[in-house]
């Protein structure tokens, strides 16, 4: 990326430098948002922002920008780097304060967006990915998107180092969500995931998903699965911003169902392509 | 402070600058540590260096520098500072890449140190302190001292909301540690703390403390409590390298013993303040 987004101005990336007493740096004290970007349109990015300031109010800290001051930024950045499909990644963390873990009064915190590439993970979506389950080890309050995500990239990477894509978590072999997506099961026709309580983050994608479903009809449950349920899932599927839908194949080295995506995998990916497309245009 | 430990070189303050995709500060991807400096001396150098290498490691991250490179860095970091006491912060983060969970390999990391003011703090030592009880809500490997410290931060300015100076954090009411400090209750004239494993950090005080007890034939046991015997303790107190001992009088507002700091904490105070002087002068 060229531009960033960078305390309430956009500005060249090059000088988006933060100082290492910002709390972000010090102490995780931050949260974070990614947006798809398809066609050139922010996806969803009413539901995001609501987010940011959700995870921001969790943690007592105030964005010192309005929603539409972070909204305008955005289609400026966008504008500037005219790229097509792309994620945007914004930050905000506490902002620079003497070292201390009280949180301090009145300071102003550091906005940080700009663009990631990226297309759309067309083939994974199409040819499934393979998994690990792995002990969920992270804070009680997983609902918060926050940059403490320390405990994220250690599943995460041992994940990759296994070979596959995402690391499975669960809690007491109760499965709470991915290392970065959440986790969804279909049993005899019924789509299952975990609550929204404070063990996972309530995906923007999830969200969308549980409208779709209700749209059309489709049977879902949000209700706690166990390790042994996931294993024996007709389908599993994870969901996220920038994965979108993608089917779950292998775990652990076996096959869920047939080794195959799923019909039902399949058909949400489908409408949930179209509900991409109303928002933003064709998808090529 | 003027100057700091920047990547291998003591830099002016104000040239500490970190790119906004550090993962220091998009990830809470980094360690540290805190070293008491008395009389112009670190107290505790070589096993503060030895926990940040192991912080490291816990974490697949390679420090690019050696100990002797970081002891020696800290050593002209005193030099050109001249301060007598003062606290010296040390943190080394993941380094620069493009944003994505999965550690990446081959990057060089980033080192910063400098130092912090504060004097001992001699009135809290003498008069003690009062805490709150919280549930502790942090991931399940705090044994490595990691950068992503949003749920200490949250805990400990939660205590300070209520007008206290530490949260005493417990998991299904067994007493882990501190929101930054690790806690010890003295009961029948034995000292107890949690056990060094994944649920606190194994402090560099406390494990002064435990080789004072033992030169002292002093009773310890590393084992649970839980918040029932935590309230009832005879004598309570915390350890930390910028606090050191501090008697802990009044917890949720109810006064431990007479509310007044206990003997054996005043025993270890006096102990302690002698390593202290062994090791960086007369403390006056």
């Amino acid at each position: 990326m060229s531009f960033i987004i960078f305390n309430g101005d956009i500005t060249d990336r090059q000088n988006a430098k933060v100082d290492i007493e910002d709390r972000g740096y010090q102490f995780g004290d931050g949260i974070y948002e990614v947006v798809r970007i398809y066609n050139g349109h922010p996806f969803a990015l009413t539901a995001h922002i609501e987010r940011f300031f959700e995870s921001a109010a969790k943690i007592q800290m105030d964005i010192s920008y309005s929603k539409e001051k972070i909204e305008s930024l955005i289609y400026a950045l966008l504008d500037k780097e005219g790229k097509s499909t792309a994620s945007l990644y914004l930050q905000y963390s506490r902002g620079i304060s003497v070292r201390n873990h009280v949180i301090p009064k009145n300071i102003n915190g550091t906005l940080v967006g700009y663009l990631l590439d990226g297309e759309r993970p067309v083939a994974l979506m199409e040819n499934g990915v393979s998994a690990i389950i792995a002990a969920d080890t992270r804070w009680l309050h997983c609902d918060i998107k926050s940059i403490s995500l320390l405990g994220n990239i250690l599943a995460k990477s041992k994940a990759v180092e296994a070979g596959c894509t995402e690391a499975i978590l669960h809690r007491d072999q109760i499965v709470t969500e991915g290392s970065s997506t959440n986790i969804w099961i279909v049993q005899d026709g019924e789509l299952i995931t975990h609550p929204a309580n404070n063990l996972i983050l309530n995906g923007i994608t999830r969200q969308q998903l549980i409208m779709i479903a209700t749209q059309h009809d489709m049977p879902y449950t949000e209700k706690s699965f166990t390790v042994t349920e996931l294993l024996h899932a007709d389908e599993v599927f994870l969901t996220s911003t920038t994965l979108e839908i993608v089917p779950i194949t292998i775990i652990d080295g076996k096959k869920i169902g047939n080794g195959k995506p799923g019909a039902i995998t399949k058909e949400l990916q489908k409408l949930f392509t179209l509900s991409i497309e109303a928002e933003c245009g064709l998808l090529v």
